[in-house]
């Protein structure tokens, strides 16, 4: 089973079309613009000019976190992918030049890490816990590979192939032994050998995969070398799972670490085992994937509850307003359920994937294209953040750039590759796993899926196949074509030849509790419209928030937003705690005074864009 | 209005006459050894040879924070409060013996800092914001006043007085202009004013906390100057309000910063403004305290709710799992609100001196005087804190030691200093502010307290005065010799001679809610028993404790406790929300199922003493 790749998908859709366009017309160029540090009083990228320095191009100085070459890597990426489905002769442009200076900053033997190369020259391949070399390799790759596919063009590819050729020379058995502090190089080079049928690169992947934990910790090796010193200063204290090498990752069974880190490597862990058709490989992404979504992840989809570390930690320790759940990490989350979909065809791998998207992801980017998050709180009360230094990582507003870039990237690079994860085809099946308006041509099979509000038109021309469509979790599809097929899906014989199937989907509307055990929600309840989840705002519910209670029978209505068209708000009528009989104390035992109050819910990937306000996902229950 | 002072005050109480031994038995010999480096396991304290070092005794190197030369100060503070009320020879050996040590070390014009005289002898009062030489020589001034007082000798209140003197002849208007860092040189000097009548003490403690926030900031001209470098490499981020030297102490309105300081600070103010009859002082004053204790106070006396920078932060931003709550800021809160009291009367500032004294303060050291909490959280789930890098800071058990030791000394200074707060007397009224069994007499006034269980008896031989018994909040007072004066007292004019009257005081069980406008705590109930907050623990109730539910109406019964004997624990039947249906689901719309379940609460200060476990203060109001 294979996904129906973006290179042949095109997007028709009322929401995704928009985010698609803007994409390809804002934020990639304002991208483009930061890399070359054109923005007024963006945080400094310096990203281009290291390329420069390291290239003999410039003279300036490397400036930036270890990694930063990965932002223009990421970038060239999304442009590929706009490429790959019409032609966009500026952004091309400025690729091809991209491309020329990478060339020029590669090293004769193929190595590339502008760090290195200008600041620690003699250091390659000492410090692989923290010098992300192999990290940065992995996204050159996933460019080179992309590029190629969306032109054509080999040079990238090239280059990235020189690279991952001469860590193939490196490392393995026999050779030096290691694996990179942060995963990402494993799925990349899985990726190369797909892209190019290289068996020499799955065998490395699967080398730095099976490598991790197994034996003295890499690390450990490491620090105890000669002249060893610190990049990140605060990892001398940081423990193997954070770097998800506390065990051979076949043996471990909850995720654990930096989020990023863990979703990256256990994507590549699910590439592998389906590759290899590992079944050991196969119950530790199985283990892996369920300890994530159903003991560790946000209702946001968010993953990775600390800021220290950015990390995973406990089950069931999710608190709301110091939550860091990283944009990157969600970003990670939907790489590894798409991928846990190709391993076991269970539909639920897509609602985590449409979770994290439609709540997290989608949040982390401003509706002007050039504003951000990195952390994703789920409660928000701007006063305490600020004079708080424990929240201090909260952000109430979308940024313009970061000092560590990573997450605008790589929101780039998920949304401009969406629709390379709505279709999957195989042996005459045919999944429609997302329902995004798009199209598709590929061999015999011509796919058209419209959509207009909750009713969609499916044209389909080609010969037999088995159609199947996702159920998305607290949505009813209603179409008389399609039969209740179990397990999640709908589904049809198409008998061949041009037909047109339709059916409605429709979010319905649900309030949630969370897992008893999670303490930080005992006694809250959220409110889903399907998989988006909302959250009420000051802006339109006077603060705080603290003080709302929601019944567990309330009933929603739907209201068309002034300030956005994709989705409705919700209103509800809901409670108030008087703050009357409360002056001067701060504890009592007065009974609760509640006032009837209509609430007004929004989306949470709508949240904080209408200026600096309180916000809070989970409610008080009544 | 004065404290009737500890050094004439006997304890006999069957609490607290068992707590007092303790510390004079155990605790301070205990320390004795840990300031020596004698206890095997715990964290190296160094205290006594920094002090050899400093005198030329030992070539030893320095080691330990700036300030560990005060753990020996409020150890010998400490001492001097037993010895004040009976002969201990041991004690008062080995207290000569460090008072011996203290003056070899102390430098010819009268300069006192270990840190200093070892590391950095150039380096006098150039860095105030950190060095804590001001800080030091506090606490000198304290235990020398205190051990004059308790032992007649005169050589450790000359040390001190030496050393109060180099600084004013150091500090203040046309000489050096500044104030610490650390507030508490202030307060010791209002004391050791009151001790030796010099007012130029006075004058100097009027000048730090006059001069403290006006004009450029001390501590941003300290940076400035060529070859600053910081002690604590963090501090160079913090801002002005961490000192509280943000404002002039007279226009501070709310509770702000590292909260041990404020809570210093705030107390040297409030015996400035009762010295001086200042009211601008007076009003500042009452703005703090009612900041602090109706906005920024945990339910369990702990102040300065975060740990990154140990420091108030906001109205309302009280969560419990992260709470730093430190056992000094309390000890601070207990000092701050008697000396309120001595400003207003009010006894509503015993109330908080109760909450935080029967709470954070008792809860600090644990039954066998050998162990302490520093930090002091509502709500600890052991494998949550052990994996979660954001909760580091909180134990779950008692430590030995800290590797910064100020808590547990703090803990001995006010455990055996007490007494010198249950009674005020002054212009023919004698209060009764704690009801503590002791006894006094001082120049024609015997005053005995006796309690068993919630009866009291008091008797008085004196000339005719007014005598008023605080009535504590959540409690009720029955006696029909006294008479409800109103405002929280009750009163009778003892006409003079040999009288013996009685009372009986119940403490009240009741049900609290925060203030709707606590984020952390909506929907959350906790359990009081007069001023004693109450928790559960998992080992009396299966955890997780996140899944109980306590109705409003819940009624407690008291049973005898198999392990402590100072109160009873509650039991009332609860709820549980059951985990059945929620086995592999993290969210759910299914309906909560509650079973019926009896639980058992035991009071905060004993938690965590039968091994690591779940606790929590608030519950979940179903």
């Amino acid at each position: 089973m294979k996904f129906v790749p973006a290179a042949v998908v095109k997007i028709d859709d009322p929401l995704w079309s928009k985010q698609f366009a803007l994409v390809r017309d804002v934020v990639l160029p304002y991208m483009w613009e930061i890399l070359n540090d054109r923005i007024e009083y963006a945080e400094k990228s310096h990203c281009i000019e290291n390329f420069k320095v390291a290239a003999g191009l410039s003279t300036d100085k490397y400036y930036g976190t270890v990694f930063v070459d990965t932002d223009l890597y990421k970038w060239i990426e999304s442009v590929s992918y706009c490429l790959s489905v019409e032609q966009n002769p500026e952004l091309e442009k400025f690729c091809d030049k991209a491309i020329d200076l990478i060339e020029a900053a590669q090293q004769p033997d193929g190595y590339l890490s502008t760090y290195f190369i200008v600041i620690a020259p003699g250091k390659r391949w000492t410090n692989l816990m923290e010098g992300h070399e192999l990290y940065c390799a992995g996204h050159l790759i996933e460019a080179g590979v992309a590029h190629f596919q969306a032109t054509g063009k080999v040079k990238l590819l090239n280059i990235a192939c020189r690279c991952a050729d001469l860590i193939d020379s490196t490392f393995g058995k026999d050779k030096k032994r290691g694996y990179p502090g942060h995963p990402e190089i494993e799925l990349a080079l899985i990726r190369l050998y797909e892209a190019t049928g290289e068996e020499r690169y799955l065998s490395l992947a699967d080398y730095f995969i099976s490598t991790r934990g197994e034996g003295e910790n890499i690390f450990a090796e490491e620090r105890k070398k000669e002249g060893h010193s610190y990049i990140f200063p605060e990892m001398a204290h940081f423990e193997c799972d954070y770097f998800q090498s506390h065990l051979p990752v076949r043996k471990q069974t909850c995720a654990a670490g930096h989020a990023v880190r863990a979703m990256y490597l256990y994507s590549a862990m699910a590439d592998l085992a389906r590759l290899k058709n590992d079944y050991e490989l196969i119950e530790a992404c199985e283990r892996l994937f369920e300890n994530t979504v159903s003991r560790q992840m946000y209702v946001t989809g968010g993953v990775g509850s600390a800021k220290l570390g950015e990390r995973f930690t406990v089950d069931f320790d999710l608190p709301s307003d110091s939550a860091y759940a990283e944009t990157c990490a969600s970003i990670g989350l939907m790489l590894f359920s798409s991928r846990m979909w190709l391993l076991n065809r269970d539909k639920a791998c897509y609602d985590i994937w449409e979770q994290a998207l439609y709540n997290t992801v989608l949040s982390s980017m401003g509706s002007d294209g050039k504003h951000f998050f990195y952390v994703n709180p789920l409660e928000v009360v701007p006063q305490t953040i600020s004079k708080n230094p424990m929240l201090s990582h909260s952000k109430t507003q979308r940024q313009k750039w970061f000092g560590v870039a990573c997450c605008p990237p790589n929101l780039a690079r998920i949304l401009s590759s969406l629709r390379g994860y709505i279709y999957a085809f195989d042996d005459g099946c045919l999944y429609i796993l997302s329902h995004i308006g798009s199209s598709f041509k590929k061999g015999g099979l011509y796919v058209k899926l419209s959509n207009k509000g909750d009713e969609y038109t499916l044209v389909i021309d080609s010969d037999p196949i088995d159609i199947y469509l996702r159920l998305p979790e607290n949505s009813e599809l209603i179409g008389n074509q399609f039969e209740n097929h179990g397990s999640g899906y709908f589904s049809t014989h198409h008998t061949g030849g041009k037909q047109q199937y339709s059916y409605s989907l429709k979010p319905m509307i649900r309030l949630l509790r969370a897992h008893p055990s999670v303490s930080a929600l005992a006694g809250k309840l959220c409110v889903q419209r399907g998989l988006t989840t909302y959250c009420v705002e000051g802006i339109d519910n006077a603060a705080p928030l603290s003080t709302y209670r929601l019944p567990a029978d309330a009933v929603f209505t739907e209201e068309t937003a002034e300030w956005f068209d994709d989705m409705p708000i919700l209103k509800t009528s809901a409670y108030n705690v008087s703050e009357k009989n409360w002056e001067r104390k701060l504890y009592g035992s007065q009974p609760c005074v509640y006032e009837s109050k209509e609430i007004t819910l929004i989306p949470y990937k709508h949240w904080g864009s209408r200026g600096e306000n309180e916000m809070r996902v989970w409610l008080t229950e009544k």
